[in-house]
């Protein structure tokens, strides 16, 4: 890698990344044939462990991406399932990359070793969910005799912007309904 | 199978199924060596399309599992994405059945038939979210002069019952406190 400038190699523990890169520094992350750590005890270690998922998450932008590669099996459906469990979506699955149409594959020299010896390689293209939290809900506001006054979806409920703006509006039209004083009025 | 006294079959469409089914009657569903349809243009004929999950998660109880058994390599990395993309979890995957210890596996004549070859079965269990959006969020109450009044978790966003609850309790303390009167009690 000598011929290419802007590179930099770094080798650290994967759950110190937080300590070279800040927040959504990263735009992609790559992880290719990472070790697989095959016993049950050692899934720890395994990069595709939640905790790991937890610094890659916030070292990458928000609905940041992990691109993984591997030629091992027991890794792979770990890594799905993982990624799934942690609330990533797939946005695509390759189970024999190299007997696929994907063209864009970049080729590893391990990658290339284990090719040659004929054996499947598989990839997933796994993306993080808003770090906002992003997942939609529902927000039911009622005045105050508890009848309901709205029922609105949510976008984005844990930044909140929508149910403070709808509160702040309720609040607002109750400052200035005769059913409601503030005190200080009165 | 007219030795199974228990056990009906049924030849009809797949996005019939509300007809014959309540709302979480189903129990669990199986698809085994669903008809892969490799055609772009087919997609919407294959069994893990959305619009046939719609129709399953209806039948299903609540965190309703599909197990889903396929040899179709394109099928079944459709079938991973299509999930994903549903917002369903993967509680496992199987990426050459016959080669794990999965122990109750249930051979299908087809299945058979491709072990037979040597070929690889896959295999997945997905499960739905629940059906009242069980997504977690965040929910901000705030006072009369936009005050924040508690941050919560809320489990259960969309049955509302902790933003009722919290929104009563805000409602009752407001009622007896000294700031805020309603109009009738002045």
């Amino acid at each position: 890698a000598t011929d290419v400038p802007n590179i930099k190699l770094l080798w650290v523990d994967g759950s110190d990344l937080t300590n070279y890169f800040e927040n959504g520094e990263i735009d992609r992350l790559y992880l290719n044939f990472s070790d697989p750590w095959p016993k049950k005890r050692h899934e720890k270690r395994r990069l595709t462990y939640k905790s790991f998922l937890d610094t890659f998450k916030r070292i990458l932008p928000d609905h940041g991406e992990i691109h993984f590669k591997t030629d091992n099996r027991g890794l792979f459906e770990y890594s799905l399932v993982s990624f799934s469990q942690y609330g990533m979506k797939l946005n695509g699955v390759w189970l024999d990359l190299h007997a696929s149409d994907f063209e864009d594959n970049v080729m590893t020299e391990y990658e290339q070793k284990f090719a040659n010896k004929g054996q499947v390689i598989y990839r997933v293209e796994a993306a993080f969910k808003s770090k906002i939290n992003n997942e939609k809900g529902h927000a039911v506001f009622f005045d105050f005799q508890g009848n309901s006054l709205n029922n609105e979806v949510v976008n984005d409920i844990s930044s909140n912007k929508m149910v403070l703006r709808t509160l702040l509006k309720t609040i607002h039209e109750y400052k200035n309904s005769s059913s409601i004083t503030r005190s200080e009025e009165r």
